[in-house]
């Protein structure tokens, strides 16, 4: 049985970056540069002013001024300042020269048409946001493995790159094994099982941007089991839920060897989410399928999920940030554990003046999915750790939205 | 000048959620429930085992029992069990008659084709997953309100729930205006500003799950202006980047207030992004348009979207938790600031192993985006403060994902 960070260290050394495609920029937020940006001109292209309000020689101030020219955003100053003269002046406009300092409206009481006056004092480059300040032609201005972020969005339009290549997503396959499952097509038979786990999934990889290829239920036969692994097999991801644990009944074992998937390991010291088994087949030169034997259980499934498929998923996307956002809480109420394996409880966040209080949801029953809808994030509970006292700091990964960071952040 | 929390009040009180709209659960995931969703079946449907191994008479324990039957996931066990006998059972198949707890086959020793030997004792119920113990009939498995998270996909699932009731995400159109920006698709004009704006905030709506109407840029001529706010009026909610300042040159203003815009605070007590307009639009019985007028300042106008136009949209969509999740961190430098204003400082957020470590990242100057698109967060630091001294306790707002929480916080 593997501990979680061996397992994990092994999915991630199969877990490069994929090829890289190019992707325009209204489709391109999430996704993760493969090429050095530079910038196309100088920002700001001559000093500016950064505020409305007049540009002045800091010289003259305090002083009343006489105003010689409006300019506007856009406009090329034509007068130069002499000794008591001021322009007024917007955001973002070129200064005239002769200014070297800019006062905000605020600042000036106009007293004529054509006269302000000034009582405070200034400084050269007050309020002037200097040429090339924001960014030099030529200049690398994101870096191959940056994450498009709404910021690195605005810095792609900034030096109008309206398409650029990006990694290129895994593909995915979700597959469900077992003649206890229903189909969510299926009419309700109590003596079986509803199929939640693939649906569960596909919004899992939903969550980190990508679309899955739901390939059903493959019933506990093995020439049925072999059809629908060789279509998941065409993805750069497989995940099969269910069917891996140590039972008379499993053909997924034997039909995965028999497919030439070399499986790494099958079982991971973690609650819940034991029975996680991993393997790759190289299907040709550069070119390999992970699969995932995710547990059947709901919860389970979805906690090794976000453990080991996720990170998986973000390093193939070339993200350097693959593992969820921890915060540090207190725990809510004492809690009770039979050490051995690292422990992954369903908690919500509350806050209070001394930051986050962590509260198991309810039942930690693995069976229980509500818990996990329910749940702001996952505290981590070392393997050694036989319970913890109410107020005990402990560590929570977020599962509440996106953030992402790049180490687990928890100690095993 | 609003205070940013009388501001946000102001916002958030024209922001109810939106009527509702019926969504299939492959595009549901990030909405919110407008209905409530029941159990339509006991899940498990009988007591079932937990793990694989053998079902037992937990007063048989410790001792050697015959095995009568082999269960599997999905059969219907034919043999009840009477003293000294146990049936072979598979995680989640239903427990035979008379049996009450599970032995795992890892604490069992098969000693011949149908004996086993447990040297363990054991309870009733152990490793038993009771009827119902998950859902019963007709139980409310999801309230109206809830954000559909992976694990909410998974109940819906289970409870076949293909399509339901969501409240419905606004429309949004985002207009950039003034005479000095350059649409991506223009040459370069070094007396030009490329407007990144608009395009940042296509990507800051995307981020919420979204897709904006991009109006393009409005050139500072009142029929051209006017003609684009009234294509943007028919959205929920429209963003109009730049404009909005107190300059000389400043046509927004005045055609919103023709157009009927009631406008409710044009500044609040921020930086950076004081110059912030918001407005309402009553267009019938129900229906409005909200009107945020951002400012042109690229960093401004994404810190006013997150900490204004999020929280509004999210509210919009029945979200209860708007805001940007926070977490506490120690200052990695010391900071100056005038008090005054609530600032939002741009920061990288590093670990350690007391915590987090906020680092402002690099120039505070409003106008270099390249810092914003390197935050992890904005640091929010109260108006009354006057700077911190490195290793003082702050509060972070995390930029880098999607995670929200139901207050702001922070101390403005």
């Amino acid at each position: 049985m593997k501990k979680v960070s061996e397992a994990l260290g092994i999915v991630l050394e199969f877990s490069g970056k994929l090829g890289s495609e190019t992707v325009s920029m209204d489709a391109a937020l999430g996704r993760v540069l493969a090429e050095d940006i530079r910038a196309n001109r100088d920002l700001p292209p001559f000093d500016v002013s950064a505020m409305d309000g007049f540009a002045v020689r800091s010289a003259d101030l305090p002083g009343t001024l006489l105003i010689v020219e409006d300019i506007k955003a856009g406009d090329i100053p034509k007068i130069a300042l002499e000794a008591g003269q001021c322009s007024r002046i917007m955001t973002g406009a070129a200064l005239p020269k002769g200014a070297d300092a800019v006062i905000r409206v605020e600042d000036a009481k106009q007293i004529s048409a054509d006269t302000v006056q000034m009582d405070i004092k200034t400084r050269p480059g007050h309020d002037v946001r200097l040429r090339g300040e924001s960014m030099k032609t030529g200049d690398t201005v994101l870096n191959t493995g940056t994450e498009i972020t709404p910021g690195a969005i605005g810095i792609l339009a900034t030096v109008k790159a309206k398409s650029f290549r990006v990694f290129r997503r895994p593909t995915v396959a979700i597959l469900s094994t077992g003649n206890e499952l229903e189909s969510i097509d299926d009419p309700v038979d109590p003596c079986k099982i509803p199929d939640s786990n693939s649906h569960a999934l596909m919004a899992q990889v939903q969550a980190l941007g990508m679309t899955p290829r739901m390939l059903g239920i493959a019933r506990d036969d093995p020439i049925e089991l072999e059809r629908h692994l060789r279509l998941g097999l065409e993805s750069d991801v497989l995940l099969v839920s269910g069917g891996t644990s140590v039972g008379l009944h499993d053909y997924v074992r034997p039909t995965m060897e028999k497919l030439g998937i070399d499986m790494k390991f099958w079982r991971v010291s973690m609650k819940p989410g034991h029975p996680l088994a991993f393997g790759v087949l190289e299907r040709s030169e550069g070119s390999r399928t992970l699969v995932f034997g995710l547990p059947g259980n709901p919860v389970s499934s979805m906690v090794c999920f976000e453990q080991f498929v996720a990170p998986s998923m973000r390093s193939m996307t070339g993200n350097t940030r693959p593992y969820h956002r921890t915060v540090t809480a207190r725990l809510g109420q004492p809690i009770a554990m039979k050490p051995g394996r690292t422990e992954f409880v369903r908690v919500t966040l509350a806050s209070d003046e001394q930051g986050y209080l962590a509260v198991p949801t309810g039942t930690q029953s693995s069976g229980v999915l509500l818990s996990m809808a329910r749940a702001d994030g996952l505290m981590v509970l070392p393997a050694e750790c036989s319970g913890l006292p109410a107020g005990a700091r402990v560590t929570v990964q977020l599962l509440d939205g996106t953030a992402f960071q790049d180490a687990t952040g928890y100690i095993e």
